[in-house]
């Protein structure tokens, strides 16, 4: 299960981070899910190996311009390279009102079949591999988190409960593993489907949207191996902006991420002040907002930027790779 | 008087070219004028020395997205920039429409004075040192070109005139050229403002949207040194995708160029298929376009990349410098 991020800035692109969007696959095939899709997503992705006429499912968080101004260009330009599979948008009501306009406005043309799901809290979908749902978050306007946990573990024989009814390992194992019936030299009869476990536990990540109470996810982030969300500033320069906005600082997602005991936590989303290399001294860095997230919990903690690859793997370990 | 172009692919952006947007400025200052505005004009911007606060006016040619998809993102930057200046949209009132209609779904915040004026034949608007008409053109939609002139003329003094009128070169003139009265020493008194002329013609280019009858602009190029137009395909692509888009082949453009006398053409909005750098042999080069344009056209031809700026200097010719 592979995220790659497209974009991690916040309110307007800076030449290092793009405004938000990404993409998420899961472990086999070229299959992928978008999530958000700030304006110039689809130039982001003639940078990756991502195809757009492999996007199953484009969720959006919420209708505010950062999340959803690339949506438009990146189904036209679905339409333009013949593109002719349904895709399947899923947000607020507000996302889907907003394309609509778009289109009439502006005479795009869209023939391949084209989904709206309106984000809920009963949302129970599976696209691309994934099987996703939605919780309601805390924002300026109404705004989703989606987890999604992949549809289809591969199963491998349980071979200790085997060993434990006297079956020692045989050619048989084989059969077994295949879901064939198979009749034993004492005359027992096993069907190998009644033997299948899970091979591995199905991977689960929660993808916030923008949101000041991240205790929101309480529930969402049970049984998850990764919460990634937005961590627009540090704490002392989210109590000098205000409330207003509504956004979380690197402390109080690394508390929750911390009481809900989850493993590892990816940020994102940060504002423009924070720069990947600082010049001067009185300039602010990210690593203020690592050095903040780390000092509230102790899981794995990471900061996305553009292009970067994150692998969840089998063992529900994250780790940095290369796209 | 520079163009930059910030986008020169038609229909989708490639890794190369960016989709349609120009940028025009004035020899002297830092003001400048768009014309288009397709998806990620602002993440171009970012990559060169204009800036969005010294925008003075958006000129959009028409509605399609790959010349107006970028427009919500841009003004919506300018806000969380601080901009308090005014900015001046022009365009068909679609365009208009558009924008007001993702204002009002995305929840857009624009404080600062946005004037809307719908582009007609009648149009005469004075804009970041440009005077500023508009020509209708022929497409599947309303669409405009703009003939932006520049608006202010340093003036000289008329010194073959003062010599015919015996008046030799001595301190004087350059009381003259301030615009001052003189007393010559024959007691002729001379208003220096008399003596001025312009140091040399008003510079002028006409900036075509897409379009399939360039002769629609033979009245706006009287008297402009360049005109930048669309051309899309070469006359056998053209032929073969069929008149339904409503473009321009480098053929039909050229042949324009030379019967309107224009002394230089720039060409721009080439279709993805069109590679800048092609690999194999049956890769299509935009220097088809080229040595088509060349075999029906004696003047100048250029074919815009993204990022290039051209110069149209003081003497009206074209020169390609570096942005």
């Amino acid at each position: 299960m592979n995220l790659t991020f497209l974009g991690t800035s916040s309110g307007a692109p800076t030449r290092q981070r793009n405004v938000s969007a990404l993409a998420i696959q899961p472990e086999h095939g070229r299959d992928w899910v978008l999530v958000d899709c700030g304006e110039a997503t689809q130039h982001q992705l003639l940078r990756t190996r991502l195809s757009p006429l492999k996007l199953r499912a484009v969720l959006i968080t919420h209708v505010h311009g950062d999340h959803c101004y690339g949506l438009p260009g990146l189904l036209a330009s679905c339409q333009l390279n013949g593109r002719t599979e349904p895709l399947t948008l899923v947000g607020p009501r507000a996302v889907w009102d907003y394309l609509q306009a778009v289109i009439r406005h502006t005479e795009m043309r869209i023939e391949y079949p084209l989904e709206f799901v309106e984000a809920s809290a009963s949302l129970a979908l599976t696209r691309g591999g994934f099987n996703i749902g939605a919780t309601a978050l805390s924002h300026r306007t109404e705004c989703w988190a989606y987890r999604l946990q992949e549809a289809r573990v591969p199963v491998k024989l349980d071979t200790a409960r085997l060993a434990s009814e006297g079956v020692p390992p045989s050619p048989l194992y084989g059969r077994l593993q295949q879901g064939e019936s198979v009749t034993l030299a004492d005359g027992r009869q096993l069907n190998g489907q009644d033997y299948w476990i899970a091979a591995h536990v199905a991977r689960a990540v929660v993808v916030g949207g923008d949101n000041d109470q991240p205790d929101r996810l309480t529930e969402a982030c049970r049984g998850t191996q990764l919460l990634i969300h937005e961590a627009t500033y540090t704490e002392t320069v989210l109590q000098q902006v205000g409330p207003g906005p509504q956004h979380s600082s690197a402390e109080r997602v690394a508390r929750f991420a911390e009481a809900a005991g989850v493993p590892a936590l990816l940020l994102t989303h940060f504002s423009p002040r924070y720069l990947l290399y600082p010049k001067r001294p009185r300039d602010l860095s990210v690593e203020a907002l690592r050095q903040e997230a780390q000092a509230h919990y102790t899981g794995q903690v990471y900061l996305a930027e553009d292009f970067e690859t994150y692998a969840l793997g089998r063992d529900g370990r994250v780790t940095l790779g290369t796209g």
